[in-house]
């Protein structure tokens, strides 16, 4: 039994070995992401334990985020083998046309994973833990997905979910938008994870205080607004926290919000206040971006303090 | 207006950096493959001109196969960019479970190359070339690609056929069976590429001689027989013509049946006796195993001439 | 035909897999490269056609180089085989003594590429195209490179040339300002492409104003005036236009102008304003640098629009 | 609770990224092995499960060590961190001076491994297993580690023993043939897996029928008789079996050994007969030496069958 | 004989290829250096000559480090190969916890370099340098070490001494304290090299006019001050300099205070002033953080020059 | 004062990271080489000192040979920096279209060291020498660098004299035939190295027997006859010696005629019979050719001893 499950599709990821369109490059790096699994690094890193439910396809690219996943810590008990389809993958294309920015390309429709469904969420395993995550990506992916988290949700003690919403496994944003909120109304969400953009589609404002108001009322109890370079917000109750970003050499943002909502979550579940916590996630978002690989510099807690004390952009 | 037109479904290839489990490898190489292809490539180097009808994706993996293609000298004019699909792609594992050999690890179902159509063969463009060239694979991987390949073939002045039966790319090997046996049956072969796994399935016979007898039968002119590291064969009319294979150290087997076909069909045609064209084709199958990528040391004919009188293994 | 024609030599570039003196650098990249190459693909990728007229050797990097142009879309009908010569080539060592800097290794003395000559220059083809461009490396690589740069702009509807002064190129840089003047006095430049320090040499002022003026005096139409990281100013009649610099992590600044005037001249060709074509121009410098290879990252003009609207630095 | 448990000191290894002397290598390619976890893993492959008793430093090649053990299914509740020593670590010059033969370099006296003691054997956990295993290495390393294996033979209901006598690790080889002849003596071995030189050193024989019988007097019940690239023999009771081995292209051969002991102990505890056991032994070791890394390519029984079918060498 | 000699222990080092968590890192790539082997490249570069007393194993690092410390011009006539041990190495982790920052492992304890010893110091050799030179680490390894120091001080015209503190070297603070004190006690040194943390730990102060007062009351005569990133002053007599740090992109610091310190000291030998040898000293510093390596990229007094003429941040 | 003194060009090598026609090879790795300077390493590694008489350019590469040279353990008191020219370089195409066989792309002409001539020479130097070996490879490279081997041989107590006929250096093979016969016809030579093809070329004879018949009867005293994969013989007086070839995994065979070569020499000097010197020499080329680089293998005496020992094929 554990103290956070998260429901998502791991993947294999093929980060480029050098920057530019995809055609020119000549090494892509594997590493082991999807934005939960992601998460549950960050969460096992602040000294939670975390399971994952998840789909992987019987071959060995599932075989790799089973392994890698059982390494860093999870769960692995719920990370299901389909044999009626193959692990989803991703390219990462860097730098280009936006510098420090990547471009993500997928080949996971009709992946194991995008076959998650209710029948893969354990009641029981379930209400032992402390807190549900997910996200919009899960919401995306399929319908089945999507009810395999209404089910775990439902179930569940709290929940937080990041709403993270990849304009290309969506039919359309107006779909994205009721999907999303449809589960802010239902659900209250211990923890949000947002950003200006979601927030735009979803409530149609970008303004953090608005945001905040307008989530409150849906709900939710705290927010974790993500503001890229700038930095991020935490709201609580009246507590309003802001942490700006470090400056720092960027290799690849990707997961650098998945390290964000895992450490911010793990530590406020432990009783850190948000301030505490915001700096703790700004610390793993920071570290996660200056390489290629979503969650292998996750920091510890320790190694966030150390960075917190120590770094000076 | 080109010598030689092939139709199938180029990819790219992502081929392991080190030998073993996909899982625990790290980097991957990219390359441009894809049967057909490597037939066009081997084509043109041996000094005619060939074109491949074939789809893309709307995407950098698309344009890297129509870059490299016009590259090496393939006309792409009918290489269409589909922007219903995506490029098809896939890795090999080299060396696990048995050493020398590969694995492949598709990505391509559903694909823009998947979608070729009988609409995408250009009526004029194929009676203008010598050669229609496809393999079992086209054959295989759509219903609309296959009626692309019998639109063709039924148009064609001559045609050459790899039987290159891929179980993973038909829903059985009786439906291969049935599907490359009714092309046989309906359409002479100027040259029919195959092995005796392939012929076993088909024919249900391996022996090298019944199996020419049998094609012959079924209306093919010559036969290029491979048997793998031990060499290959090659019939025409009462010539018999046996070239054993060279002993090399083999990095990857992928693409060189491909490259004897080419290489074999290219001579051929420029009247080219059996045992010279089969000579060469051995020469290229064997430079092709020796590295990870399947085209680029398929040789010249001159470089082949080459390899033929110097090399001692 | 083609709207650009481009005169120069095309070399294979070995960029340092590391930085610092090349003696410590164990690996080397190859890339394709050289200034007219460069201007060629960013002309490309901007939509309009281009061709080269160059010489290579009749071997592999020569293949190389007419294989990359042919992928990347140039006209080859005029690189020319010559038998008699090699294959110019070029080391690049990145970072020293210099952070942020390159310096350039040449090995091109008496290259195929250097024996360019006005028998190479087709008249029919010259007349053809909107626009000729050369550069001041062609005018220094040989006397009959030269010679064909003159017969070229003798012939042409309209000229750019960019004044790219390598020292190591010239006898001395009494003997570059005399050539390159002697070009400016005899043909109207339409877009010319020069910075301080080669303006200093030839003209003896630097201040982009005077720059401007004493360039118009000569027939230079509209002016493009580099200015490393700090940006680049454009001048076209009344018009005065500074785009500032983006700040990035550079890897190698090679290749950076040639983007920037192969965008610009391609824009500017196409109607668009100097403020447009110089931002245009200053994304493209952008990206190049951030990159080994002086082409790879060159933008679409699609793409580069993304990075003028979505790059914060 | 473990079908088998090893003891032995897990180390990580830096091996060569090119062949030759040390000093001339530039690359170092991380993975983790000891002959106690390379057997662990061949155990588990054959779908047994296996627990190793270890110490591991403190330090990032301690988890390291941890991660990948956990990865790859090895029980790791007994692989203690030990604060007051450093985790052990190698490097490995390949094909110099004899090709196709590797050198170990260890940075390990005074390791954590090493200071493996009886107080890390529990012996609830030794007696639930079917066999405990062990190697000379173990019993080189330190006092403390011998007298751990000591403990564990003493409590285990059967035994496996490697007598790997690696002479950098002993005082001299007479410390080597007293140590484990006391074993020999003392612990009834199920199964022990030698070769000529360390039976030279042990017995003074290396004819395999002689060691056999010197073997079986001490009371081995089983004997596996590595004959390097010959091969293997297998002795049990009345029966001798011998398998050839398989040429292929040597990469590395360290942990070819411990790749076959461990497939064969983990066959023969299921029941499977000597020969069967044996030849999977080979097919494990034939992988094994194709690559860098000691346990990646160890193959699963289902692989090693596909393999012993399908590789014609 | 020789301007300036070095007493300390050269070191192989493998720095990670890519940043983070050294279990994370799959390949490290080797660089000779060690920080009094480090200052004698940057007193060669400078056009001193300049000799390393050391102990190396008799094994392949060691000659590596031989080899590459005569490439570089060092003088190895008294870098004994001590068969007794092994060569000391040490692994970097780059980038993690602290972004920019890096941190060591090593696997030096008991090393043939920290069996440097009084017996290893040529009175005759000594007696002919201009200047001896060693650190606090040298002063740590071992008391054999720390004598061998001693005695060359005793015999010494003059000494520079670079305090270095590492605390994992040390068995305590107050250790380090007492004995690079009674040194600076017992010798007059001609130029001190240190900075706020270590002369914290040392004297209680870290404000530069109160540490050169200080340190000018135990006998400094000129004092080199490293601020990290910010900068470096330096004091002697009545003049204070001081140099801002440059801008750049950082992949290691490590080395670059080494690469201060020689270059300071090498040019103050040779009669330059503070704040030319500052300047210098800083360049230095700015190139060597740009790479892996401590020493390659230290530049030649002609091209710090060029550095500094030319290098906008 | 050295035992030996070769004369020749040192180059950089640039070798293909993969196999196959140099425009797709994306990565070179370097090396340093050259016919004399890989036979002065194989000398020094068998014991005798050496000495090379050579010119490199005032460049990276230039200092890159006298680094390595020195490193290496060359005297290269006679290395010359010439300012008006550049250093030697050349790529390696490997494994097409022979495979195991390399073809070289020269960038040399008009290289510093083509223009090593008889100034370079220095009388007290070669007198003081034991034996003077020099290449056709310098014969071939300009008239000043044949006449400077005149002189030494001139000068010389004893010569040996490597044939290496490289068509490529020579205007026609009668040239070369022409100068290598007025050289041998002129000096008494002690060694000769050559093989068959060369022989034919020079006395049109192929037969061993008959080639040492006249090769004596023009002054030879000891002949080693290279035959490639076969292995090598060696005459002297009424000795004649065959060592067959090793059969290894060939990654490059560019180097090891040097390296057989300077071992024979060597171990010949040092009063070693010649079956032995030939079964050194054999061991040094059979490991040069398992790799890229030409001279980093070639083993020490003691070394190729265990290789002798120990290698089973």
């Amino acid at each position: 039994m554990v103290d956070v499950i998260a429901l998502g599709e791991p993947l294999v990821q093929f980060n480029s070995f050098t920057s530019g369109p995809l055609r020119f490059v000549n090494y892509f790096e594997k590493h082991i992401a999807g934005s939960e699994l992601n998460f549950c690094i960050a969460v096992i890193r602040n000294h939670l334990s975390c399971g994952l439910i998840a789909r992987v396809g019987n071959d060995e690219f599932g075989r790799n985020i089973i392994e890698y996943s059982r390494a860093q810590g999870i769960d692995t008990t719920y990370i299901k083998v389909d044999k009626e389809s193959f692990t989803g993958i991703y390219f990462i294309q860097r730098g280009y046309p936006i510098p420090m920015k990547s471009e993500l390309v997928y080949y996971r429709r009709g992946s194991a994973g995008s076959r998650l469904s209710p029948e893969d969420v354990d009641e029981k395993y379930i209400k032992s833990a402390r807190l549900i995550h997910s996200t919009g990506i899960t919401l995306a992916i399929s319908d089945s997905a999507k009810e395999a988290v209404i089910k775990a949700f439902e179930l569940a003690e709290s929940r937080s979910l990041d709403t993270n919403i990849r304009p290309k496994l969506w039919s359309s944003l107006e779909k994205a938008r009721e999907t999303i909120l449809s589960i802010l109304k239902k659900y209250d969400i211990e923890v949000l994870i947002t950003d200006p953009d979601d927030t735009k589609i979803l409530l149609d404002v970008t303004d953090p205080d608005d945001a905040y108001r307008k989530y409150k009322e849906l709900g939710v109890k705290v927010l974790l607004y993500k503001l890229g370079a700038k930095g991020a917000m935490a709201y609580k109750d009246s507590v309003k926290a802001f942490k700006e970003g470090y400056k720092v050499q960027v290799e690849d943002p990707t997961g650098a919000g998945d390290a964000m909502a895992g450490t911010f979550v793990s530590l406020y579940l432990q009783g850190k206040d948000v301030e505490y916590s915001l700096a703790h996630g700004i610390a793993a978002s920071t570290l996660v971006i200056t390489v290629r690989g979503d969650n292998e510099l996750t920091p510890t807690t320790e190694d966030a303090e150390r960075f917190l004390n120590e770094f000076k952009t």
